[in-house]
């Protein structure tokens, strides 16, 4: 897909991502570094738990979805960079195996001074293989202008 | 320090973390699995960009948050189960060699039904080791009620 600069995208704009995986291994490295809770690293205490297997830490999904997104060829190559998010709900565990998508919506667009970038508001859906919703959030970027030529 | 339960946290008590450390592998390997932009990966790029040399993720910073709440000791062994995130915001760039701490306070706190979980609102103030705050964000989660003896 073609890069999109500050001034091609409009409010209501999508795009879709391409997939991005969760191993096994991947989600277990991830909860060692990041989110050491017994659930995320141990079958029996999966099975003892609310996820019933072993499942990934919701900032592995979210970070994944970045993944998807910077990935996804349809931004910038400079780079977005995140000024925060809102309103990011876990709505079903990620487990191991699952591949997810992200389908990101533009919400609002704003000029940032003389800066070389805009302010973007994107809200998020991230699915599974399934087609099942496991995660939506809202993020705030700085996104770079089309360079003069 | 001694676990808290969901009966033992109170609206407005506070915890703070240990600190994390965020090393320049650390932060490169995160970006290369989760947000492969040039400015976290490549010191040049990073030179150009708004952060003038390379810097974490968001998504790191947000993660070693994670990372410090959990292993505070504060919280039930049992584990917090994440619902969702308010109003993140990224206010400094974390660099390789920082420190992080966070701040946790409690804002809410309520029943779940006869559920063994109740359902915590925190907000949360993350420093580096100069003290200057780098990132700030609202979490809800499920937190364990007490064991009955």
């Amino acid at each position: 897909m073609e890069a999109r600069y500050f001034e091609d995208w409009n409010v209501g704009d999508e795009a879709e991502t391409g997939a991005v995986e969760v191993t096994r291994e991947a989600a277990i490295a991830f909860a060692q570094a990041y989110d050491p809770q017994a659930f995320h690293l141990d079958d029996d205490a999966a099975r003892d738990s609310i996820f019933g297997r072993l499942s990934a830490s919701g900032w592995q999904t979210a970070s994944l979805a970045m993944r998807a997104i910077v990935t996804s060829g349809v931004f910038p190559p400079k780079g977005l960079v995140g000024l925060g998010v809102d309103k990011l709900r876990w709505v079903k565990p990620v487990y191991p195996g699952d591949s997810l998508r992200v389908l990101t919506r533009v919400t609002s667009k704003r000029e940032n001074g003389n800066k070389p970038t805009g302010i973007v508001q994107f809200e998020n859906e991230t699915r599974n293989q399934h087609g099942e919703l496991v995660m939506t959030h809202e993020t705030m970027v700085l996104m770079p202008r089309r360079p003069q030529p």
